[in-house]
């Protein structure tokens, strides 16, 4: 593993985004994320799940440069791997508890979605879904996640402003479920990982997948002419001038 | 045009209902509303559109000592023609923001719904989906807007009660996003407006279409019986003798 | 009838469970329920229904420690027979008003869930969907009704805790609609009765199908494969041990 590391301790494993100042998707960090998955989902000594970020970010989301140099149909293969990786995490089997450490954006913001339970830092940390802000759209599987998560109003809200939000606010929009200080956010998310790790695991599953199926469905069922959607409106002339303007540190 | 006017000013066109006293909706007012979308929709000038209404009244819903003279078949084919438009405002590509100048009741109510944003002036005015007060059903579409903006435990309150709610209270049940004095309506109700006509206008409307489009398949779906059972109940002696109480001064 | 009673009285009619000091659900209370709702959906009389239990408990929910002695099929049989059960209740044309005098568990709490409007009492009471607790899952309609009444970030954090909360808690959940005082739970589920039962029958049942059908269609299409799960995990070696433990004084 080159972009993520994973550290498990008392049932619950702890995956951490390290990639550059950012910790922006690319490639190889959804295959990482994916292959830990299928270690974390059989291995019988890890109960729960916490997802995280190094640095000042959670994730920036998208590695926009990166994916300039790409095909159409490249970038297209990506948003197929992203969303089955979203997807996956929705319906993982074991808890997920989302630990944002920091910025979370875009892409970032998507993945952390798909997690049971979202513990943001308060400070100067923001979340967003600022897609369109550049002149992007979104994706299908995300959108049907905020709504599921915000109600469908906070989720136009959200999408249609590109606002970026304090904790407090995403809190009040239901973007994420708890507001911690940066110094309590490794305690109260393992806190979480714990009370929902001693839950039955087959009741735990079960109940999920009653709750989430159903929203995974449509997820699955629109996903594929919302990544031609988005990939039409990348490559516009217009959306990629925009993109070649984005710069990560 | 003769029961809507339209004035357009830096990018934001603005639709004023002005029939009568109260902007009763009948089939001239549904001609006149789509007759203008269809001019606005592709007009190159045009960022966003506002929807509001002329004295103290938004609108009082449909006309309906005109619709007493209608026979159940032309009443059916109206009810056709309001739902295709409530349906096309909801999906509409750009921008719609609903400026409530006043009271806003049924027909003119689902109308309001099918806007991206709603502001509603504090006072006096009401808001209501008051059909059950006089015996009649809604729309199924009307049911499926509220349930997206407001959740579906709040649309039960407001259609269950048929209750007559100030603004504060209609953005409290989610039937509103936004409340605003007298004065400031109009120049509130252009600032959100121009905050939504500037977005990436492709953007918006892919992300837009994502959030919709489930639920404007469901209305769709549903329409063609809600009609049917609407036009069934309005005809029955009961009801009937409620509507030919109504007086619209 | 022997385990429920019902009175009648200026057009409300107050079914009271009452079995033992718990008001466990089994075969016999289910048959009495569905009996009793058929007499009184003809009842001429009859405008609204008030729902509630005898003693410190609204129900426990299940009768556990009759239903262990039963086969699988035995049991799959009687969940059909429930689910059915608060189906009718869901979409039952005359309003139907939970007053919850306490206690309010499992089973017990998506019964009251079924009804239109639930008052609870402050004070020592909790409601709970604690399936989780003794490593069961839940029935899909129950997750369906209760998404539909709460939301479903919401009913992910009662179903993944299986907490008990306090009628305010519940409130803010959105698990009930209203809380009342010990003393004052019968007068006002009287007057929400009687305020929903005034209302004009045919509009208030075609406004109530607009709103729950689409639900209940989701309720009776999952529910077949949910039973089936419920029943495997029910006679799972594990939580088979835990039903074991639950004693009903």
């Amino acid at each position: 593993m080159n972009f993520i590391s994973v550290s498990k301790n008392e049932g619950i494993a702890t995956i951490t985004l390290q990639r550059g100042k950012v910790n922006a998707i690319n490639e190889v960090v959804v295959a990482e994320l994916d292959e830990c998955l299928s270690d974390l989902e059989i291995d019988p000594e890890i109960n729960s799940i916490i997802l995280t970020g190094q640095g000042k970010f959670f994730s920036f989301g998208f590695d926009i440069p990166e994916f300039l140099s790409f095909s159409k149909d490249d970038f297209a293969q990506f948003l197929t791997q992203f969303t089955n990786l979203y997807t996956r995490v929705f319906l993982f089997p074991k808890p997920i508890i989302a630990a944002l450490n920091g910025h979370t954006m875009a892409g970032g913001c998507m993945l952390a979605s798909a997690c049971d339970w979202k513990i943001m830092v308060s400070g100067k940390s923001k979340i967003a879904l600022n897609e369109i802000g550049f002149g992007s759209s979104v994706l299908a599987g995300s959108v049907e996640m905020l709504g599921y998560c915000a109600g469908w109003k906070n989720a136009e809200k959200v999408l249609f402003s590109g606002s970026m939000y304090m904790a407090e606010e995403a809190l009040t929009l239901g973007m994420i479920d708890q507001v911690s200080t940066e110094e309590e956010l490794t305690s109260e998310a393992e806190a979480k990982a714990r009370e929902l790790g001693k839950k039955d695991a087959t009741a735990f599953n079960s109940i999920k997948k009653l709750l989430r199926e159903p929203v995974a469905e449509r997820m699955v069922n629109r996903e594929k002419a919302s990544i031609q959607e988005v990939c039409a409106i990348w490559y516009s002339p217009k959306t990629r001038e925009n993109l070649q303007q984005i710069k990560i540190k």
